[in-house]
């Protein structure tokens, strides 16, 4: 694919913890915009106001005990203000759009790992945003361990404070980690698995690579 | 129906702004625990944690300009914690569960009046809470004109602060009671229309006249 050829690109970066997902967006934005191209990098859950208010319900667990299933209606709803409100304006304006995460997450997450049935994910996707896919996906993959300390390094160093899936079993993390990887073997054509034990550079030039 | 005959009744209230729900609540609550029965009194958004916080979300609008389908969403996720940690538990022990607003008022808000399709608000709601419904819902009835000036009224005297749907013209009011009364009409087996525009007593009367 040519980056000049397509401005409105959809990007989105997917993994578990602790795969450096922030670090290579961060990187790819300052490369884009060398090449011109407006870029609008976000998160989810969040990147709205209105969405932002629902990632702090699901980051600030303080007598939170939701259900996956909950979880999945909040960030289905957060993700519907996300695409009405900033994704679907900047792509119509030619932006190049940087998400860390999106519908995959969920898939993930709530889906694989969480145990909500897959179909009545995709059903609920189809009702808050439709058809709307990246074009392009990078999963940042790395085996569970090493994601957890990497992540877990970063919570002692005061980087975050959000710990509320780390906590979790390793299995737990194992599965989110499959589910990624089978979410990749689906969608071959937007989806590019990266191998993020390498060196952080090496990861960005991977990137790169692919995407020019 | 005899009450003796049936702990674990779910009862609900539906209907616009103004019609005296609470009121009502609460003299049904009292005339039931004269009978012995243990009775739960709830309402939505809301009725446990969780689901509180996603009430502040769409009752606090400060920033908020959610579209109808987000609402939706999150009504579920609040309702589907709701069912799990308070209606369900409760029903199950044999209690009685009043609640002031159900899945009929997202259909009534989001659907009649909001434009929501209505499949889909179904197709969530079994998503969320599966084939859960009130046992007997009390629908209570005004012209949208007389509804918004009492409850205007309320506001003025400073008993509540939620001003998000009566700010709204008439003609969304007209649609939500017409709504209110398709649903009647659809579910004659639960639902019991009442005229709200008699005095307290009349209606208090009349809702239990029905349940005995």
């Amino acid at each position: 694919m040519s980056l000049e050829a397509r401005p409105g690109m959809f990007i989105t970066f997917e993994g578990g913890e602790g795969g450096g997902k922030s670090t290579q967006i961060r990187t790819l934005k300052t490369k884009l915009e060398t090449l011109k191209h407006r870029v609008v990098m976000t998160r989810e859950p969040g990147g709205t106001p209105e969405a932002e208010k629902i990632r702090r319900l699901l980051v600030d667990r303080a007598g939170g005990d939701w259900s996956s299933e909950a979880e999945m209606l909040l960030l289905f709803a957060a993700r519907a203000m996300h695409v009405r409100d900033l994704i679907a304006p900047s792509l119509a304006d030619g932006k190049t759009v940087l998400s860390d995460r999106f519908t995959d997450s969920t898939r993930a997450y709530q889906g694989y790992a969480g145990g909500v049935d897959l179909k009545l994910i995709e059903e609920i996707k189809q009702i808050s945003i439709g058809a709307l896919e990246p074009d392009i996906t990078f999963i940042l993959d790395l085996p569970a361990e090493v994601g957890l300390s990497r992540s877990n390094r970063r919570h002692e160093k005061g980087g975050t404070t959000e710990t509320r899936f780390e906590d979790r079993e390793i299995a737990f993390h194992e599965k989110l980690r499959q589910g990624f990887l089978d979410i990749a073997k689906t969608n071959p054509e937007r989806c590019v698995v990266i191998d993020a034990t390498q060196p952080i550079d090496a990861v960005a030039d991977a990137i790169w690579d692919h995407l020019t």
